[in-house]
């Protein structure tokens, strides 16, 4: 499919339009209009039939979008209508869950391999991965074909992981550390960091401070 | 302190800029130009001069600013410069994975009580907090005044736990469950799901697509 470039906010914006909408369609629900994916998304729209003119005029004028068709244009666009691979590196509490809830998950990214260098992890098993070391890193990418990369290691340990990630030609990395990491233009990173969400959150919380006041923020 | 209304995306970078000035001090780096920053960030420094000034002018022309009193500014932007108590529900791998975490965090946000209603998890330890039962939520919310709740169950049971904290009178909300959530105006939300930023990688993959191509992207 050809596109024109597609702002990095649409890009952010696309999997929760694809969420609400395998939503819809599990509950057998064919059309929607942008209004109603405004009030389930909190977004304008305008803003919304805006950001998915950028593919194509799909959506008809008092009937909305075709659910269906829309998830699969969408699919298409994040590039998740192919089998995407991904390593894990972090056989810890937050690798765990992540392969776990990933076993459930219906899109087509799938953990396909866990890497730890921790003596007592490698060779334990998560979710019938067998966790492997570090050492096996490049050659089960390039055997695997695999695209993009999690980092769930502890921040001093990122970086390292990062390095490693970038020999072996992975595209894309997913970061958990709290670190800020140093990647080549070539490749894209992004930072799933906690703590970052949680001190964002903190500035909206009513001005007050000391006592959990209970009248509405204005 | 007084503020104007400061956009979303800088209160988003606020944390970003935290983490980078945390990281020069602890190798007791004094100052730092906007042109630094901006290297470490892959920000423009004009714009990280712009954000900065917000909050008031305290940057010095060829010397930049002062690591130490920047950070004071930000936590008292950010609010972190008083102790915020944080609720957890959800005792699974991610759960452990975030209080694991938060225990050796330098801020002043702190999970301080955790719930689960699975019988197998109600009495059990984590880091020091027993994990208790939902039944318990509103009243230890209250004589915690704890003023923020993290969501680390399936997608499921969320909107559940969602409305239980809204009644708790939490003010602002981590969601790290795949599922779109309702609150009201007063309480604001903010998504961690891994799924989304997985799949908005995805879109910055080679177009080339079926195998893992290794010339760089344009």
């Amino acid at each position: 499919m050809k596109q024109t470039k597609i702002s990095e906010a649409v890009v952010r914006r696309l999997p929760i339009y694809l969420q609400v909408l395998n939503e819809l369609d599990s509950r057998e629900i064919q059309t929607v209009s942008s209004q109603e994916l405004g009030v389930k998304l909190d977004l304008n729209p305008a803003q919304i039939r805006k950001d998915l003119a950028y593919f194509g005029e799909f959506g008809r004028k008092g009937i909305g979008y075709d659910v269906v068709y829309l998830i699969e244009i969408i699919r298409q666009i994040l590039k998740v209508n192919q089998t995407i691979k991904v390593a894990l590196v972090g056989a810890g509490n937050l690798g765990h869950a992540l392969c776990n809830y990933n076993k459930y998950s219906k899109d087509n990214m799938k953990i396909t391999a866990v890497f730890d260098d921790h003596p007592a992890k490698i060779g334990t098993n998560i979710n019938n991965l067998v966790v492997q070391p570090m050492s096996e890193l490049v050659a089960t990418i390039a055997e695997q074909k695999i695209r993009i990369g999690i980092i769930t290691v502890p921040a001093f340990e990122a970086q390292n992981v990062v390095n490693q990630f970038v020999s072996a030609g992975i595209e894309g990395i997913l970061n958990f550390a709290p670190a800020i990491l140093r990647v080549p233009d070539e490749v894209r990173i992004h930072n799933a960091d906690f703590t970052r969400e949680l001190l964002s959150l903190a500035y909206y919380l009513n001005h007050e401070g000391e006592d959990s006041d209970e009248t509405a923020m204005d």
